[in-house]
C-alpha cells in the first residue's frame, strides 16, 4: 500500500487521473463487467448511506413520505410530456423481450423472439412519467393535496463517456415528487428543496455552492424553472450538485391530473422534482481530498477515528487494548464512531497509509512508550499534523477536533472558491481567464444564441444564474446588448 | 371510509380477495400501469423501512457491509453456472437496445434499429452471476476472506400471474453473498442467516416459522443446499419467507475465482447467499389481519399510537390538546411513535375507521368528559378491546401495552399453526386433509418423483424437511419405501 501511494498520480500532475486513480485506491468503487455501470464497494457505499441517511431524515423533516415506483416506463408514457421525451428519450436502455431460450446451435440460451414486447419498456432514467401516470388515482380533490413524495432508486442513462460517481450509465439517487392546488406553495417547495440541498452540502459535505437559477437552454427537459447548486472543484471546473424542478402543471396536463379546487371547479394540480445522486460521491471526493488519498468530512466518515496499536509482543498488545478499551467505549457513547484496529497480519505502517488513502478523519497511535507516559500521538488527515496528547481527556480533545475538522474542509473549500472567482467584462478577457480554471461572472444578454456561442468557443456554460450576489444590471460581454445582471459561467463536469 | 369497510370482504368468504382488497385499503400497495410491478404507496414503504432498518442493523452486527453491483448482467455471465441459467434465464426483463428516436411516421417514439447491443442485457433476477464476476477481482489470498457483502437492490422476474407482494415481476429484497476458504465456516454462515431471518420473523413480526432444508427440487438454481423459514398464513398455507443458499463452490467454478489456502496452494471458495424481499409484506399482512383491516406488530407499526380528541369547539381541541402534547412528548422520548391526529377536516369516526383499516396498534381517544374526569378511552388493535384508564401514568400503560400486543400476537399466529399442523401416514388421509387447509407431516422416501407426484395430485409441495422436531423414521405414505424422517407439506403461496 505504502509503495502504491508512492505511485499515485499528483493533483498538479493530471487532475482527473488523480481522481480515477483515488477511486479505486480508496476502495470507493470500481469499473464492472458492464459498459458504463460501476461497482460500488463498502466503503463508498459506507459514505453514500450516511448521506442517504441524513438526506431521509431531512426530507421526512419537511412532511416528505417515501414511497417506490416500478423501474420500467412503458414507451408511451415517456412520451406524453413533449420536451421530456426530447430530453430522456434518446440515450436509454430499453427492454424489447421477456424470455430467453435455449439456443438451438447449442450456444447458451437467446432471445426467444416470440415473447417480444407488445410496448417497449424503458429503464426509468427519471420518474416524473410513471409518477404522474400514478397521482392520476392519488388526486381527485384539493384535499388530497399537497402530496410530497420521494423515491430512493437506480434509474440509467445510456452515456456514451462515463466516469465513476461523476457520470454513469446507472446511478443511484433520490427522486422527490410533489403535487400542489396553487402555484406558489410549488414555488415555495422548489425553492425549499434547493435551499435543503445547498444546507446538506454546506454543512454535511463541508461543500459550499452557490444557489442559482439554469438558463432555459439548461432546463430539466419538461420543467418551468430548474434551481441548481453548484460547487467547485480543487480544478476550478463546476459540478451540478444539487437540482429542483418546478415543473408547472406539465406533467399534470400530459397525464391529465385534475382536482377539484376550493371553489368546486376542476384545476390541474401543480408540481416540482428534486434530486441528488451518487455524483455527490464524486462532489465530495474533489472538493476536499489531496495527494495522499480521500479527505472526508467528519460528519460523513464512516470511520471518523482509528486507533493503531505499535506492539512488540502479545503482552504489549494486551496492556495497550486494555488502556484503549475505555477510550473507544467512552467515544461510541458519544456518537462518534472510532475502529480499533488490532489486526495482526498488516503493520503499523501499511495501516497508516491505509486509512491515510481512506480520509479517516483522526488517527491515534499508541505505543509501548506512550503508555509508560500516559500519551498519545494524534494525527489530523485534513492537515496531515501530528500531535502527542496525554490520554487523560483524549475524548474531549477528539470531539472538539472533529469540528474542527469539518469546519476547516469548508473554510478551506470556500477560500479556494472566493480566490478563484473573479468578475470579467470583456470576451476576450473571458476567453483567457477562463482557461485558469475559475468561476466568471459575467454580463449576457439572456439569449440561447449568445450561450450557444460562448459554450462553443470556450466549453464554459452559464452554470446559474445565482439567487444571491450583485444584480446590477450591465451590457453583455459578447453583444454589447443590455444584461439583467451578471450570471456565473464556468466550465464543468 | 367506514362505509367502505362494510363492502370488505371477509376472510372466511374468500381470503384470497379479502388480501387483494386489504393492500389497497390500508394503502400499502395498488397495481401500477406496468404489467406485473405494483407501486408501494407510502403507508405500505414505511412498514418495510422498518422491516429493512431491523435487518440491515441485524446483518451489520455480523460483520456484513452493504455494496452495490450493476442492475443489468451480460447475458453471457448468466450462462456461466449450467443449473442456474436454467432456472433463472427463462422468465427476464431484457434490454437489447439503448436508443429511441423519433418516427419517421410522426408517431412519437421508436426503437432505434441502429442502438442493438452486441451482447442482451438481463436485469439481474438474483446477482450471484455479476457479483462472482467482481469478485474474482477482490479474492486472491485466504486473507481476503471472508467477504461478507449485502446489497439493498430492485430484481426482476417475468412473473406470469402476480399478487401484490407475494408475487410481482419486480419486487425489493436484500441480497447476501460470501465468500470463504473453508467449506465449514461457509456452512456455519448459510445456518446463520437462517436463523437470522426466523429471529426476525418471530421476533419482529411476531410470526413464527418452522427452520428446515429444501428438498433438491425446491432448491435454489446452483446451490448445494437451501436453508428456509416456512411460515403459516391464517388460511393454513405455508408462505416461504426467506432463504439461505449454501452454494459450496459452483459460483466460484463458474467465474473462475480461486484463492491462495494457507498452504499457498489456489482453492475455489466456498460461497452462500440469503435473502429476504418485500414478500415479507405479504407475509406479515396475512399473519395478523382480521376482517377490519390491517392488524401490525407494534415493532413494526410505522405508527403505534394514534390520539384522537373529541371536541365540539375550538376551545375544546385546545384543552384537549394541551392536556394531550405532555402524553406526546413522553412517549417520543420512550421512543414510542405517535400520532396526534387533530385534523379538523375529518370526523373522529372517519379517523377512527381509518385507523383500524391501517393497524395501528393502539388507538386513544379523548373527549371534554374525559378530560374533567382525567380519563381516556385506550382501544387495542389486535383485540378491538376498549378501556377507560386514568390519563395519570398513561404512558406506563401504553409502554406496557405495545409489548402484550407484539407477544399476542406471536401467541396467537403460533396457536392457529398448532392447531392446524397434523401429522398424518396414509395418502388416503393425506389428499383428503391437506384440502382442510393444514401442514402435514409426513413420511417421503426422499425421491423427486414421488415429491411430484404428490405435488400432481394434491397440489401440496415439500416445504422443508424441519432442523427441529421428530427424527424418527419410518416409511414413505405413497411408495411405502424407507423414510429417513417426517416432512413439512403444505400447499404454498
Amino acid at each position: 500500500m505504502a509503495k502504491e501511494l508512492k505511485n499515485f498520480t499528483k493533483r498538479a500532475d493530471n487532475y482527473s487521473q488523480w481522481y480515477n486513480e483515488l477511486v479505486v485506491k480508496a476502495d470507493l468503487a470500481e469499473q464492472s463487467a458492464v459498459r458504463g455501470c460501476m461497482v460500488i464497494k463498502p466503503y463508498g457505499y459506507a459514505i453514500w448511506e450516511k448521506m442517504q441517511h441524513t438526506l431521509d431524515q431531512m426530507f421526512k423533516a419537511t412532511g416528505v413520505q417515501n414511497a417506490y415506483f416500478p423501474l420500467l416506463i412503458p414507451k408511451s408514457f415517456l412520451c406524453r410530456e413533449a420536451e421530456h421525451v426530447e430530453g430522456f428519450a434518446k440515450e436509454c436502455a430499453i427492454v424489447t423481450h421477456y424470455r430467453l431460450k435455449n439456443d438451438p446451435d447449442g450456444n447458451g440460451v437467446v432471445v426467444d423472439p416470440e415473447a417480444r414486447l407488445e410496448e417497449e419498456l424503458i429503464v426509468r432514467p427519471t420518474s416524473e412519467t410513471i409518477i404522474w401516470g400514478t397521482f392520476k388515482n392519488w388526486i381527485h380533490s384539493y384535499r388530497d393535496l399537497p402530496l410530497l413524495i420521494n423515491q430512493w432508486a437506480n434509474v440509467m442513462r445510456w452515456e456514451m463517456r462515463t466516469r465513476m460517481f461523476l457520470r454513469t450509465s446507472e446511478f443511484l439517487w433520490q427522486e422527490g415528487h410533489c403535487a400542489f392546488a396553487t402555484p406558489e406553495e410549488n414555488e415555495a417547495r422548489t425553492v425549499q428543496m434547493i435551499n435543503l440541498y445547498a444546507d446538506f452540502a454546506e454543512n454535511y459535505m463541508a461543500m459550499p455552492v452557490i444557489r442559482g437559477v439554469k438558463s432555459a437552454n439548461e432546463r430539466f427537459a419538461g420543467a418551468v424553472n430548474t434551481y441548481t447548486i453548484e460547487a467547485m472543484m480543487q480544478d476550478g471546473k463546476a459540478l451540478q450538485s444539487g437540482t429542483s424542478h418546478n415543473l408547472g402543471q406539465n406533467f399534470a396536463k400530459a397525464f391529465d391530473v385534475t382536482f377539484m379546487n376550493k371553489e368546486n371547479k376542476p384545476e390541474y394540480a401543480w408540481s416540482d422534482s428534486w434530486g441528488v445522486s451518487t455524483r455527490l460521491m464524486g462532489a465530495l471526493i474533489m472538493t476536499h481530498s489531496d495527494d495522499n488519498g480521500l479527505v472526508l468530512p467528519p460528519k460523513l466518515a464512516p470511520i471518523q477515528v482509528v486507533i493503531v496499536p505499535i506492539y512488540k509482543n502479545a503482552e504489549g498488545l494486551k496492556a495497550i487494548s486494555e488502556r484503549v478499551q475505555p477510550i473507544v467505549k467512552e467515544l461510541l457513547s458519544r456518537g462518534i464512531s472510532v475502529k480499533y484496529d488490532d489486526a495482526d497480519n498488516k503493520r503499523p505502517g501499511f495501516k497508516f497509509a491505509d486509512y491515510e488513502i481512506k480520509g479517516v478523519p483522526i488517527r491515534l497511535a499508541i505505543g509501548q512508550r506512550d503508555l509508560e507516559e500516559g500519551t498519545v500521538e494524534i494525527m489530523r488527515r485534513d492537515t496531515l499534523e501530528k500531535e502527542t496528547l496525554p490520554l487523560e481527556g483524549i475524548e474531549d480533545h477528539i470531539e472538539k477536533e472533529l469540528e474542527d475538522i469539518q469546519n476547516a474542509l469548508f473554510k478551506r473549500a470556500l477560500e479556494n472558491r472566493e480566490r478563484r472567482t473573479i468578475t470579467v467584462d470583456s470576451y476576450d478577457e473571458f476567453k483567457k481567464r477562463i482557461e485558469e480554471g475559475v468561476f466568471i461572472l459575467a454580463h449576457w444578454d439572456g439569449t440561447t444564441e449568445t450561450e450557444e456561442k460562448i459554450k462553443e468557443e470556450t466549453k464554459a456554460t452559464i452554470r446559474c444564474i445565482p439567487l444571491d450576489g450583485d444584480t446590477t444590471p450591465g451590457v453583455c460581454m459578447v453583444t454589447g446588448k443590455p444584461s439583467a445582471r451578471r450570471v456565473l459561467f464556468a466550465r464543468s463536469y
